[in-house]
């Protein structure tokens, strides 16, 4: 779809780019969600790329901290505020930059760029992860895309740029972490069971985990507290439903959640 | 100390950097050792800053691969090659950056700084941190320093600008890492005994570790070969030798090592 309306006001990414923001940086955002048992991630259908996915991103305005470029990609993308947002890798290959790309998308919006505009130039990105409730999450694509959709992360589309690569080493670090720090449960909606949070960790691991071992250590933690309530409607016995606990979590936090020397 | 020398031809740090560098890039590496059971970390003392030190940090080509640009300020600050380095964390905040401090430097390089500089623009940072074996690295400093020494860890001279954080972060992350892959021989020589890589251990996580749980532990990665041969000298009963094995440690990080879900 050409826009024709694109004036040098309205339009900073096609034009004020330099004057705004910090040169040849941008943010990537790989959001992951958690729904009938799949690991999902909101990926962005770009404009005038062939049908090409891409990491929600944006760039840093020269006066803003990254991480709040970052909470700001989160935010417009999803609707969602105050989410779960680790900082997880620079990726600063010289060939990562695709300038033929950018070219295209500037021309499918009707600029004709120049050598030296500030979006053919080479750009370095940082990746984020974020945690989120997927029931929570409204998709919402932004000025360069025409849709914003979850993706089955084992099953994605075409993507753009180095953007499969920076998804594979999201997930990693969120592996990481999970081994560290219980973070799991901000996948979840306010309620799961235990079924539920051990179906989440399997899919993110990518093995099946004990189940005994697994609720063993899931309450170790000392952070979920389970509810008077159950799950009604399964065919097993109704499992009981628990609740992440914010306040020991943070006293966890601070002592140090157990595993390691 | 004065340069009248300096010409735009020679010093592209002074006049050329927006010509050379991606801008508003910097990379700084903390470069652990360990010598006389103390955690040791290579800091620059900066000329023309009031006495603070700093860490061995660098610009990156226009043309060069971030991780490049680290591994030629760890060659050009120690002398050493293939070392064990690893990217932990982008310092993106906007008050890091430190204009005056900069102008400073130029100014007692001899150049005047107009507002645009390159130099007085603002910096974020990628931190990397490197292991080293302290008995083979070779001091230097660079062109902006008057020296370039081994601190103890636990005992730094004052630091510019946000130097002491990304210290902080660094020793974190090398934390992190140990619990998740045994990479501490890197900053130990080639031949070690177990007393001493507990005592690096020891150092490293600022604690106490059972002696025969330790040893359990390091020797089932697998990764460790028994020489026939003891260290000599101590009150002890002379302690064997041991020395990392490569091809073991390649084959237990493909197969991941213990620890965790």
């Amino acid at each position: 779809m050409k826009n024709s309306h694109v004036t040098q006001d309205t339009d900073p990414l096609l034009y004020d780019g330099h004057k705004r923001y910090h040169p040849g940086l941008s943010v990537d955002c790989v959001i992951f969600g958690f729904h009938d048992n799949q690991l999902k991630v909101l990926l962005l259908k770009m404009s005038h790329t062939d049908q090409r996915w891409a990491l929600p991103g944006g760039f840093v305005l020269k006066d803003e901290d990254v991480e709040s470029a970052a909470h700001h990609v989160l935010q417009s993308r999803t609707g969602l505020d105050n989410i779960f947002l680790r900082q997880f890798y620079l990726f600063g290959e010289v060939e990562r930059s695709d300038r033929e790309l950018n070219r295209k998308m500037l021309q499918g919006r009707g600029v004709d760029p120049h050598e030296d505009h500030w979006l053919l130039q080479r750009f370095i990105t940082i990746g984020y992860y974020a945690l989120v409730d997927f029931t929570k999450a409204l998709p919402r694509p932004d000025e360069l895309s025409d849709a914003c959709d979850w993706w089955d992360f084992h099953n994605l589309p075409p993507l753009m740029m180095d953007h499969a690569r920076i998804l594979q080493k999201a997930l990693e670090a969120l592996r990481q972490q999970l081994n560290r720090e219980p973070i799991g449960y901000n996948l979840l909606p306010e309620k799961f069971t235990m079924p539920e949070l051990q179906k989440l960790y399997e899919t993110i691991l990518g093995k099946t985990l004990d189940r005994r071992n697994f609720q063993r250590k899931m309450l170790a933690y000392g952070i979920l507290e389970r509810l008077n309530e159950r799950r009604s409607g399964g065919a097993h016995k109704a499992p009981y439903l628990y609740r992440f606990d914010l306040a020991s979590y943070h006293k966890a936090l601070e002592e140090g959640f157990s595993g390691g020397w």
